[in-house]
């Protein structure tokens, strides 16, 4: 049996692998042409197997990965309706912001994990090549007409400001996560170390948006 | 290098089951509850790998998946621009009987192409126990509400006719193919060779309905 605080993370892992499986794969109906369309979709199955990872290891240490994951279905399904791209690139953009932004987050709460979870958490969020393409496809759309250059900048930091509120109505409704965090609730570094946590995802998130050429 | 016949034949499935992973991902999101959303998750991503093996596949064979696929993005995507589910059953049963006809089309035709590339249809083909999840849930929600029925069996005869009517269009368009499905062109029984085929798959159609209480 997983201990309170790992059922949560690796429930919201697990849910938000799934629910941006199956976004990711229908913004890959957007796709200019064929070829992109099975770059996305191998992005969204690469999430779809990260889901089946998850899912198998809460599964193996007696937790329904179901009843794990339902705690968080109604926030991440609300970040993906405020964040519905609304064309090729905005969905691009998402999968590889959405991306990075989640792969900082956990790579930072893993280092309080027990080691094979931490382990998990790691594999899970291994980069397999997918972010190169957007990467590369977002410059060259960026280079043949700046103009886009704006909007994008905006939509990252729309992603980056509903990601923190969302990920404040998890903290502050899941206990057992908010004491993850926090390393404790009752230590008196922990507003310090929350505020602490959020300046490095931001600092990692303007890094991905200038490598990109864009405003963060 | 693939004959031209069997070159559109993967091209057409590869797209099919690309197009069916992303549209199936996408209905997941309509899924009543997070099993459901799951084990609609879990057909999608069998379409992804099925996609995934008739593309290596013809790569192998130095033809160019992208290149095969591309005269079939057209019609296969009007096909379910025209059959977009309304909710979550209809749904299901076109996830379903969309895989069935499709199986059975396949598999008539495999028996004319080469061994290897039969071997790979029906590989691609087999049903992984998907169906069994979709048949269970679309019985109980027709039992529950028996009214549901009309609405699914108008559904399942749409789907049948814009099936034949998408199918009609690309063996006009693609000579290699019309030559497939009736031997010879020049045959004087390939007229009655293809209504055959058309019989057949809408017995076999007829049957899943009626597995399903339906009326088709």
């Amino acid at each position: 049996m997983s201990t309170p605080a790992v059922k949560d993370l690796l429930g919201v892992l697990a849910y938000g692998e799934l629910v941006a499986f199956e976004r990711i794969a229908a913004d890959a109906s957007m796709a200019p042409t064929l070829a992109d369309k099975t770059a996305l979709a191998a992005m969204a199955d690469a999430e779809f197997r990260h889901y089946q990872q998850v899912s198998a290891y809460l599964s193996a240490r007696g937790t329904d990965p179901i009843e794990a994951m339902e705690p968080f279905v109604e926030v991440l399904n609300n970040f993906h309706d405020n964040l519905a791209p609304r064309d090729w690139l905005e969905g691009l953009l998402k999968a590889y912001v959405g991306d990075g932004i989640a792969a900082d987050f956990y790579r930072e709460i893993s280092v309080h994990l027990d080691e094979s979870t931490s382990q998990l958490v790691n594999d899970v969020l291994a980069d397999v090549g997918q972010s190169e393409f957007a990467v590369a496809r977002l410059r060259e759309a960026i280079e043949l007409d700046p103009k886009v250059a704006g909007r994008l900048a905006l939509w990252g930091r729309r992603m980056m400001g509903e990601m923190i509120s969302q990920a404040s109505i998890v903290a502050t409704s899941r206990p057992a996560l908010q004491q993850l965090f926090a390393h404790a609730a009752t230590n008196p570094e922990a507003v310090t170390q929350l505020s602490g946590l959020v300046n490095r995802l931001t600092v990692a998130h303007s890094r991905r948006m200038d490598a990109l050429g864009l405003a963060s």
